[in-house]
């Protein structure tokens, strides 16, 4: 047990959507005194760095009515109950891009908001990417367009703050320290 | 205007905390359709990424409620009410390490969670790094140790899944990136 762990003396549940879930705890602090915790609970979810042939980026515009603003982003999705993050992974793929890929290869998990929220995302990268003849169809709600682009040009699309969220930046990270490495 | 914009129709707000705001808007959809959309609202927040002058990476370990669990992270707040981020940046690296620095250079900033939160991080590295004589304390109900770690000694705590947060596994790569383009 870690020293600093804080005791949970009650939960308040105040929101139960289909996305999310929020709660408010109650804990005790490791000096004895008591302060609350504002939790939001997510189901996590999956992101996938996917390259074609010729070394484009796979991408996706869509708006994210929380900034009301759209953003570039990588593929990416949230898991469904009981569902193995790679199976989410290469559903998404299929539904934001149209691709199937050959296998999927883990590259990092991590918490997106520790400070208020549960979230973790799995990041993968596709291997052996290629156009499916009748892909699935992304969820009703879900409007996203495709673009794909150089390296060089994500970079930029960082700079314009078009490519503006933690997964999408550090997966054009991870892309130019491969480079670097090389 | 960007085509897929959804129009706002109406929003419930769910909640009010020291931290978070919950609300839940209904939306048109481009199609025409409606759908809710299940937003938490976020003061926003900075991170520090701060090297001691044997060029340690400062970090701290601090519990976290969302996940149950202690997670090493690089300094971070929350911003308060008109704060500038730079201000925010300062403050936190003093009342959660102790260390002060001379100047701040921005890295990046990007939404943690555009799925459902409006949460933006600035990330900035720390310019000349001393110990503060009477350095300001943490909040109240905020417990937190110091760690300095070198570079490889953090990528074993992103492997061991100690480092285990977007910001702080951004930053450590972000410092590989640039060994490894010297």
């Amino acid at each position: 047990m870690h020293k600093f762990t804080e005791k949970t003396l009650s939960t308040e549940k105040i929101f139960d959507g289909k996305v999310i879930r929020l709660q408010v705890d109650d804990v005790e602090l490791p000096d004895g005194k008591t302060s609350k915790r504002e939790i939001v609970k997510h189901p996590g979810a999956v992101a996938v760095l996917a390259l074609t042939s010729e070394n484009k980026i796979i991408l996706v515009e869509q708006y994210r009515k929380p900034m009301d603003r759209a953003l570039v982003e990588i593929p990416a999705g949230k898991l469904e109950p009981g569902e193995e993050p790679e199976l989410t992974a290469r559903r998404e793929l299929e539904e934001e891009t149209g691709y199937d890929c050959e296998g999927l290869e883990h590259i990092i998990s991590f918490y997106t908001s520790p400070g208020f929220a549960d979230e973790l995302i799995h990041l993968y990268l596709a291997k052996g990417i290629k156009k499916k003849e009748n892909p699935k169809s992304a969820d009703e709600d879900e409007f996203v367009e495709l673009l794909e682009v150089t390296i060089e040009e994500a970079i930029q699309l960082v700079k314009e703050q078009k490519i503006y969220d933690a997964k999408t930046a550090y997966a054009i990270q991870y892309l130019q320290l491969k480079e670097a490495q090389k």
